[in-house]
């Protein structure tokens, strides 16, 4: 029977510091970026992907990542960096980070026009990241975008996809995001696509990072927590949409997401309340109308 | 196993020209109306709320209800029209059509509000007008709206509200709309509430009718799938919504549903692409951006 084995409790991780901000076209100050944080802490989120090491020259919007993690309570949540490469780890360790996150495409064509390099030149340069970020007793998370589909939905190599998933936890990843960057999927799709990553690692090692550009983000996330998915990605107000189209939204909205969670009696340790306060600050910070429904709408009918 | 009993077609029941323009603050004139229902058919929707015989002193948006009719393709698809009272009804059969739609609100608290009288005397003259109908061979539609809630989430009396659903059934209705009016529905409430009504009526019988004010509408749609429904309501570019809050999304959007169900493999008889330019059609129509999802951002990635 439909939700008969539902957890009682779900981590949600948030990722606006880093895949929001960085998609701003105005840089935010330090200052902006620390406030967003720490209200996001205010409501609970123990896990925040707060900023990059990617060199400031591709992503200046996060150049301050050193004075940002300088000023962030670093015991008051788990904060993950992404690290594109060594050089980013060594600021990254540093800096004090207990995770990282690593970015590859299961789409040659993304992944090279993303990290202009080869799928297998990226595996090949991640190892070392991973391999050296474990031996440093760092958690590591292995990101994989465009899992659904880049330029067409569903034009993924499958095979090619999970070769990777097995190589990222070959290396050492403790636990896997599988990304619909692009925000296309579907349930029944997304049921076949988690089955297949269910045989390269348990679900409690499996988070999904859903965009809500076409609605459907949590129905698929219905599809992975009646699959024993356990931890999914969203963004404070749907943070991260391109602002050059507004009305395309991005990442998944923290609210709506815990809005549902909630609403299915699974725990999250967030404060709902909190979180639509947080979202009004994302929206001070980056100065523009957020996406998420329920940022927009609120919690409560109002009649 | 997740999906394995997914329907190969369902019905989507379009309801942008009465439930969407009947919000708008400014009345379209028959002529954008026309034009929006003709850009609906040549999508392929089959099912079309058209219009309503509620009186003109309350929705003065459609009092142009004989004057659309006249003008629409009577067999082209099966068009409806509200009707509240047996005056409405009426009207309403001198137009000739041949499937009308009537509305009770699941809170006595929202009826009294809405219909301006108390949930008994609503059954009992909806009886009249349903009786009447069948009697003609008219087909009827029971909705029943904020069975999720009104002024809180879960705020319905379920016995009441099943109450509704055999008074409605036992007078004629032919089927029953399940309206999620303030879009705050989660999943597994959703399940609960479709399997009280399976026992009013079979799924074929049932269609749902969810708000996408929060997000969740898409994912309430696919408990709705699996439990065997087959008929879902939705507005083109998610019209409806209140026109003074426009962050807060309403209906769900037609795009949307279909966007979701046709990735799934099931089949509606709509054209996406068509679809999509009957919500540029819609847009111009009431002369704003709409909310849908699927309408802002495009079938495809644009990469």
């Amino acid at each position: 029977m439909l939700f008969d084995s539902l957890p009682d409790r779900v981590t949600v991780y948030e990722v606006s510091p880093r895949d929001g901000l960085q998609n701003e076209r105005a840089t935010v100050p330090t200052a902006g970026k620390l406030r967003l944080i720490l209200a996001l802490l205010d409501a609970g989120l123990q896990r925040i992907e707060a900023t990059s090491f990617v060199s400031p020259k591709w992503v200046p919007q996060l150049a301050d990542a050193e004075e940002l993690l300088a000023q962030l309570p670093q015991q008051a949540a788990r904060f993950s960096a992404l690290c594109p490469n060594v050089r980013g780890l060594a600021r990254a360790r540093q800096s004090g980070v207990s995770e990282i996150a690593v970015f590859i495409s299961a789409s040659e064509d993304h992944n090279r026009r993303n990290l202009n390099d080869s799928v297998d030149n990226t595996l090949a340069r991640l190892r070392e990241v991973v391999q050296e970020a474990r031996a440093s007793g760092i958690f590591v998370r292995g990101c994989i975008s465009t899992l659904w589909g880049f330029r067409q939905v569903d034009d993924i190599d499958m095979t090619l996809a999970l070769r990777i998933g097995h190589a990222l936890r070959d290396m050492g990843c403790d636990e896997l995001s599988l990304g619909d960057t692009m925000g296309i999927a579907t349930p029944k799709r997304t049921r076949d696509v988690l089955l297949r990553f269910l045989d390269v690692c348990p679900g409690s090692a499996l988070c999904m990072h859903m965009h809500d550009t076409r609605g459907t983000a949590l129905a698929n996330v219905l599809v992975g927590l009646e699959l024993g998915l356990r931890g999914f990605d969203a963004a404070i107000g749907g943070l991260g949409g391109c602002p050059f189209a507004p009305g395309a939204a991005g990442n998944l909205a923290t609210e709506d997401l815990v809005y549902m969670l909630h609403g299915m009696g699974i725990e999250t340790g967030v404060s709902l309340d909190k979180l639509l306060a947080a979202g009004n600050v994302a929206a001070a910070v980056v100065g523009r109308a957020l996406p998420g429904k329920v940022h927009a709408a609120g919690l409560r009918p109002s009649s």
